[in-house]
């Protein structure tokens, strides 16, 4: 997937793009199916909310094969590179859970700010790129995003270590505000298998799920090679240490390997 | 304000109905002013959250004038009558927050469910109504209603002291489930002055709010006068003990209420 030259100001403009289906429901199927395995099994590298409800699961693309081919997928890494002007390596990949009833809040914050202070990553030259595994909808915990939040810098921020499971650098309310007041706020919905990227400095949020309806997300954070992290303080399998660039896979590796995986459980 | 036939129709399919902007913003902004008074008092009629923040303020209609019109204003009090067929008195009398950032959930309910059970109120003959006094967006935990739920009388609830400062029957998840199934969930949104008036079986709840912006909304309780309460428990400024039928006031009464009062204020 090439991001067009007005994609591509709309990005540095607004800060984030938007690719609604931009995966087939069976490319995802065989995602979701793999998804609640890992969330099933009781790995360090699955973490929980409160309730004991799956909160993210890390590093997935290194223990499950569909992961695997999602995190060299051209759909995800090419627009990216496009960006950066060069090859990437994967910084982190999370899945999301934003469980039915239980999941829980995500404070404003922005990412860059964790990757700066926790890995001492030189420049925001990464971001995630986030592919819906469910249906977002207004009601069940759409992520959150300030447009045009992403040209002033990092701003300050506080360890919250209370509010959830996951420990974050958040932004004031002041601060939230202020930016709402100048750029809005955005939450883009959709089917399962859009796709939406983002600046690594966009304020971003998003509410608890108190709704029947689960909303999976995956986060690739694709990080400039030359950008890599100085000074990591968090262990391998949150933030990598591999900075191996990737090398795409064929754009139908995903469906291949779901038309496999579902033949080969037929027989 | 009259229910033509169709919408009466349409309330007892579908559990509610909406009205876009039933009152203007000259009388809302009166009432906005006003909470914002209440809520900065400490009298026990206002409840907050954990972080502080106001949660709900109960009975302002027995010590405010702005709200004790809006407590006797026909276009609320005329279509529940038509719906019960009797005259109203006042049940409870609520303002309910959702605080910018702080306002937390109110788990999936039915009100009559506590009306029963805590105040001994023998049928379902007393409802809701609900005026926004903030826009109520998709974003800042607006109202979430399942349809037709209201069908099949109490569900089974399990009494919440733990979730929120405010002591909840809430239903399992596999019931919202089953039910969100049947009917879906709606999430009526729309500008200060709107509407909702849905009926008192009807699952309903809310989602915290993270954004800058509020979401306060004035709950009526109207009940059917023959249906009033026959074993109290909770103090009578939650559920009044004041069955005396209501006369609604004029249709223009909070506009001159608002006239006046910003007038003398300028004086």
């Amino acid at each position: 997937m090439k991001l067009t030259q007005e994609q591509i100001e709309q990005f540095w403009a607004e800060g984030y793009l938007f690719f609604p289906e931009a995966f087939a429901e069976e490319e995802i199927a065989i995602l979701r199916d793999e998804a609640e395995r890992i969330y099933a099994t009781d790995r360090k590298e699955v973490w929980r909310e409160k309730t004991g409800a799956p909160r993210t699961a890390f590093a997935a693309h290194t223990y499950n094969e569909a992961f695997r081919i999602l995190g060299t997928h051209p759909r995800l890494i090419e627009p990216l590179e496009q960006i950066f002007g060069e090859p990437l390596y994967m910084h982190q990949f999370k899945i999301n859970a934003k469980a039915a009833f239980e999941g829980d809040v995500w404070q404003w914050h922005q990412d860059y700010g964790t990757w700066a202070r926790d890995d001492g990553m030189p420049e925001p030259r990464a971001m995630n790129i986030a592919v819906f595994m469910d249906e977002v909808m207004p009601i069940n915990g759409p992520l959150m995003l300030i447009p045009r939040s992403h040209k002033a810098g990092v701003f300050e921020a506080g360890h919250d270590l209370e509010t959830t499971s996951y420990p974050l650098w958040t932004l004031d309310k002041e601060t939230v505000t202020r930016l709402a007041k100048e750029g809005g706020i955005v939450a883009p919905t959709g089917k399962p298998g859009s796709v939406l990227m983002f600046h690594g400095n966009l304020v971003h949020g998003s509410a608890p799920n108190i709704t029947p309806y689960p909303r999976r997300i995956v986060y690739l954070t694709l990080c400039a090679v030359s950008n890599y992290i100085r000074k990591p303080t968090r262990p391998e399998w949150i933030a990598h240490q591999d900075f191996t660039p990737i090398t795409p896979v064929p754009d139908d590796a995903l469906l291949r390997c779901a038309r496999n995986h579902y033949q080969t459980a037929a027989e």
